[in-house]
């Protein structure tokens, strides 16, 4: 009996949704003949590149032709100086996606469950499946992970915990003595992912990295990426930092040259550009009380939130004031895919882009 | 009985060797205080990078925060034209690395076999033995696959067959009629891998691409990249051809903003530099009757290659003359990680490289 193409598949390939890419800015303009649009959808950094980043890409370019160090020797270098930890607690990857895949890839099996929080980001749940593992979503708690609830989850099959802190895409965090708390009381045989591509952002006393914990608990890897505050969503460099043993077994598997050599010279120049940091961090926090105080002008609600986007509640006709905000030039991310069908997310932009994307949000209310 | 971090690691991963990076040309300029170091070890593109390229990227650099296109599109759209497929029978991938081990991900399980020719790629074992699937090498003949002990290596097990056409590290190839023959002998269940990395190098009446047999064989991928002739290693751009069926599965399993956006529009500009593949095609095939030319005035064996690279049977002390090559400047690469123990592959540099070289080696074994 010949078996046919699908058959051959691995199982938890059929149960991967196919991805739907979304518009490109370019496609949009010329569909709608609107020019600019403006994207708040993807949490990008709204500042546009450091110059310092462009330099250096620029002074690259003649090295076109060969390939980039098979191991990031030198971003790994800067940090594991900046981050104070050893260069083999690390992995550098093609965006933190990569090096959250490298995770499931050492250690899931399709024996193993893999808990996640119900409102988190959709990658955890897509890397698992592609691995064949049981997918244990946990509710959260007004919108927070519910780190008591997910510890409960834990059985002799679970392999990997996800968490993100800050949450994508509400928001939300974890405090330091829930986190504390929590890792105390994983048992061993259970990975923790603590995905903080976001925690840049963050400015609570009561916040802590995992960073912190790293050497305190062998089961324990945090992620983070260039992609939001360092603006280079473009160019994909992520890392993880766990123990070396951990980040041994990601070595093993990650693809050497998984990263371009324009990227990582990007990441180091990114690292040396201390203003373009504090100057986004800045743009993010009087963008992020700009749009609260608007969207409470509006009388709606939204999820306090700690990152760099804001979750706001618009209600039923969320899809149809999504479309029309995208017809008044402004693309926004609608959260049915999250199951959280009445919001959408913005991500604070610029001053005159949060202004403009308040004012085309207050017309389509008003023409409901 | 709590499992130790090595006890909770998927089997396959146990078995790969831990990925050894090789000197950056820096690092060795400052061990041994010789610049510039000439590298001729990696099969890279000699002329440096197209000027068109350049352009591209600089005028892209407004972009470094924008994720990427997720599917680049555009990328896609010149190729499927210029290859004359459907949009939906291609995958890109960072690098053709990434297009191979989509395809292991999708179809390997634990109890499949996969062959391989003994002499060929390594990537081909590592992305296999990663899935935990069992090898199965094959012995060549005349240093080219033998497809006919290919073809009866085949047992009711075997998923995955790879052929490298040309063959790294060899630069052998197989014929049309050889290929013909074999694709029609191989059962529909066996999904079969031609790896075309070098293929715009051969200039051999009787060579003929896999993509002439896309539509015939379902079973069929072809992969390529720009790391070679279009000289964009650095940056890591690479595809597969196949059918929609299997294209659609490595997508799915695919990461979005797998490719880096300035990698996407890198590769545009190459597809659109005609002068610079001609002038790359041109600088290998002088470069390579140079290098054969000297070689053999220096009584030495070689492969003879269709590729940008020559592989020399330089005997017993293949070892000290590679390291006695790198006291003088010249980085070549030496094969027994491919059990070649009494080889060293060069490369094909620019004429001035190339002349280098081969003084050096001369000097070298004068020496001995």
């Amino acid at each position: 009996m010949t078996k046919s193409i699908p058959e051959l598949v691995n199982t938890g390939i059929h149960k991967l949704r196919a991805y739907e890419p979304g518009k490109s800015i370019d496609e949009l303009e010329r569909e709608l003949g609107i020019s600019p649009i403006v994207k708040m959808a993807s949490n990008e950094n709204p500042l546009g590149p450091s110059q310092k980043v462009k330099a250096a890409i620029q002074s690259h370019l003649d090295n076109l032709c060969v390939y980039p160090d098979a191991d990031c020797y030198h971003l790994k270098t800067l940090l594991s100086e900046k981050l104070q930890v050893n260069n083999r607690q690390l992995v550098i990857g093609n965006g933190s996606n990569e090096v959250l895949e490298l995770i499931a890839k050492v250690f899931l099996q399709e024996s193993d469950e893999v808990i996640f929080s119900e409102h988190a980001f959709a990658m955890y749940s897509i890397f698992s499946e592609a691995m064949g593992a049981t997918l244990v979503a946990v509710k959260d708690r007004n919108w927070c992970h519910d780190l008591d609830a997910m510890a409960d989850a834990i059985t002799e099959k679970t392999k990997i915990i996800f968490i993100a802190n800050p949450n994508n895409p509400t928001g939300t965090w974890v405090s330091k003595g829930e986190l504390k708390a929590f890792l105390k009381s994983v048992p061993e045989h259970v990975i923790v992912v603590l995905d903080e591509a976001y925690f840049e952002y963050v400015d609570q006393e009561n916040y802590q990295s995992g960073l912190h914990y790293i050497d305190r608990f062998p089961n324990l890897v945090v992620t983070r990426t260039f992609s939001k505050v360092y603006g280079l969503a473009n160019i994909r460099v992520g890392y993880a930092v766990a123990s070396e043993t951990i980040a041994g077994y990601m070595n093993r598997v990650r693809q050497p040259f998984n990263v371009s050599g324009i990227s990582e010279v990007a990441a180091i120049a990114a690292l040396g550009d201390q203003e373009y940091l504090l100057k986004s961090l800045e743009t993010n926090a009087l963008g992020m009380a700009q749009l609260q105080m608007g969207i409470g002008a509006l009388n709606l609600d939204y999820i306090p939130s700690v990152a760099n986007f804001l979750t706001i509640r618009v209600g039923d006709l969320a899809q149809d004031i999504y479309q029309a905000l995208l017809r008044k030039g402004y693309i926004v991310r609608p959260l049915s895919g999250y199951g959280m069908t009445s919001y959408l997310r913005i991500s604070v932009g610029t001053e005159a882009q949060n202004q403009g994307f308040l004012v085309a949000l207050k017309e389509v209310l008003d023409s409901l």
